[in-house]
């Protein structure tokens, strides 16, 4: 059983969920851990999994048969689980809140096959990623959840504990406080200019030295105050609230564009840890006017020490202008040969 | 020269500091660095840092001769420097903001012995450490610095890159997002309820099974809302608002807690990686009646994914009172041993 509580001095939260000990290599070294063992997402071992949620395959639609393209399964260690959480040590003082709800913790395995990075995967797979991820929000959406987190950690820097590329969703029962910041931040700013903040920053960015490239439908940036070297933001470059949202063959635009981003990072940094991250609108109806969805790419290049923890003020030693220069050249070369 | 940024859209705020580039491991994968260098805070090794602020001798003070026991030094690779930070692309919109100011970034060598852990420090070794933190603040508070972050990073999980005991000092223009927010949470609090939340929550905490223990001027627990497992806080049972203001042997009696505190932990877990950071008081004055130093001790046993950094929610696989029960056991037996 999880409890998700925050702490009134710091204003963090934090989801204490006890049954994540058991997962095998938690208190290993977790730069040390080895992946000698039989990897539980690989094609032919679903056993290891807990039965699927959804499945996209191309015929036989068995359930856990073993001809699939992609699984979401739930996490066998969730964060936050299906049981309602409530607080352990009920308390009249407004010292120690705890928020109750239900969570939802799933994994999406976008590949049988072992590779690491989303860059790996083919233009098919990359897209029906994506496509599972939309999927799997609509569903959410219909739920009592709030907001759902869609992230993806590759490399151990990044705090991935499965080398097997995969994603995850983690549905919960109300905003937490980095997504209340955005949300407020975007609403305060549509009040006091008319407009959205992130249609108003993409245009502004697009025009600098920080742009990286724009297709059809989206732009990517390496953002003016980004907080990882090498970082860089896509949105959309029509306003769009909602992930969910995005056409079919958007999102095969999109998991084109970040392929080839994600090309061109591992060609300036030598098999990079990263995180991506859809920063998605809540579920709220009422949000469309000025919440745009955008993607985050953090590599991992540099640790969060204490310097990170205790002030929430980063140290980025490339500067945003160099990094979208070096990913520029990178991702137009490639694409010239194609 | 480094540029403070914030980014309009999570309000984030960044040091971009291109000169730590030089910095020679920055982008080798951190969890696989080597340390066979020939270590710079090593006795007669001092060459190999810049000239010293301060060091703390027994006799001959000549400076940067090698019968230190204790020596404060610049970084080689400060994050802010003494150079007035300005914006680099000034911008007339409020998209782009950029913080003025300078600031400077120290590291106290804490031993001349090749020590990993602050738990390896000798009590006297110790002691003196907490007194050149100290000494330092009241040099930092006649300075123009609005906030100085005393930090410490063990372990490359926790962000070392050197593994030689050393602590490091940052002095900023202006306060952080994250010190933001604690001093305003305390402000708040204290202007409801007419009393100190720090205050308020160790009395409750020390009255919980999350209490771990306290010696005549000091209170330790592991919090309920603690976002790192086996993390605990550290905080003067008497209202006090600075790390300054403390007595020379009360930081004695502050250094001995802390190694125990160590000591305990590293029996719970081998070789923990770990941030200790001091939350002291920004350094106007105006703050007494409602902030409360404290000092937290984040052990680093998962790592920062995907997740927290897009929502600011952590997951603490261990339940603060497990762990405090833990380290309660553990603390006591040695203190029974001495």
């Amino acid at each position: 059983m999880s409890e998700i509580r925050t702490d009134p001095l710091s204003g963090h939260r934090v989801i204490v969920a006890t049954n994540r000990l058991k997962r095998p290599h938690e208190f290993h070294r977790y730069s040390q851990r080895r992946s000698d063992a039989v990897c539980p997402f690989c094609v032919g071992n679903e056993a290891k999994t807990p039965p699927e949620i959804a499945a996209y395959r191309q015929w036989r639609p068995e359930p856990d048969a073993d001809d699939w393209q992609l699984r979401v399964v739930p996490n066998l260690y969730p964060a936050i689980g299906q049981e309602e959480a409530t607080a352990s040590t009920p308390d009249d003082s407004d010292l120690f809140p705890v928020q109750t709800g239900k969570g939802t913790h799933e994994l999406v395995i976008e590949s049988p096959q072992h590779v690491r990075s989303f860059s790996e995967l083919s233009t098919t797979q990359a897209h029906r990623t994506l496509v599972a991820f939309r999927d799997r929000l609509l569903v959410h959406t219909r739920s009592n959840h709030r907001y759902t987190q869609v992230f993806k950690n590759v490399g151990p820097e990044a705090g991935a504990s499965i080398d097997h590329t995969h994603s995850q969703l983690l549905a919960l029962p109300d905003l937490p406080p980095k997504v209340q910041r955005l949300v407020q931040n975007c609403r305060t700013y549509h009040g006091n200019h008319g407009k959205c903040l992130v249609c108003a920053l993409t245009e502004r960015e697009m025009q600098s030295n920080r742009q990286i490239l724009h297709t059809d439908n989206f732009a990517a940036y390496c953002p003016f105050a980004g907080c990882f070297p090498y970082g860089f933001r896509i949105v959309p470059r029509i306003h769009q609230s909602r992930f969910q949202d995005v056409p079919f063959p958007q999102l095969g635009e999109l998991a084109q564009l970040l392929r080839d981003l994600l090309i061109a990072l591992e060609s300036t940094i030598e098999n990079p840890a990263y995180n991506l991250l859809i920063q998605n609108s809540p579920f709220d109806t009422d949000r469309e006017e000025y919440y745009h969805w955008h993607v985050e790419v953090f590599p991992r290049l540099t640790n969060l020490a204490g310097f990170e923890c205790a002030t929430g003020c980063y140290i980025n030693p490339v500067s945003p202008d160099k990094a979208a220069s070096d990913l520029r050249e990178l991702v137009r070369s490639d694409l010239c040969g194609r």
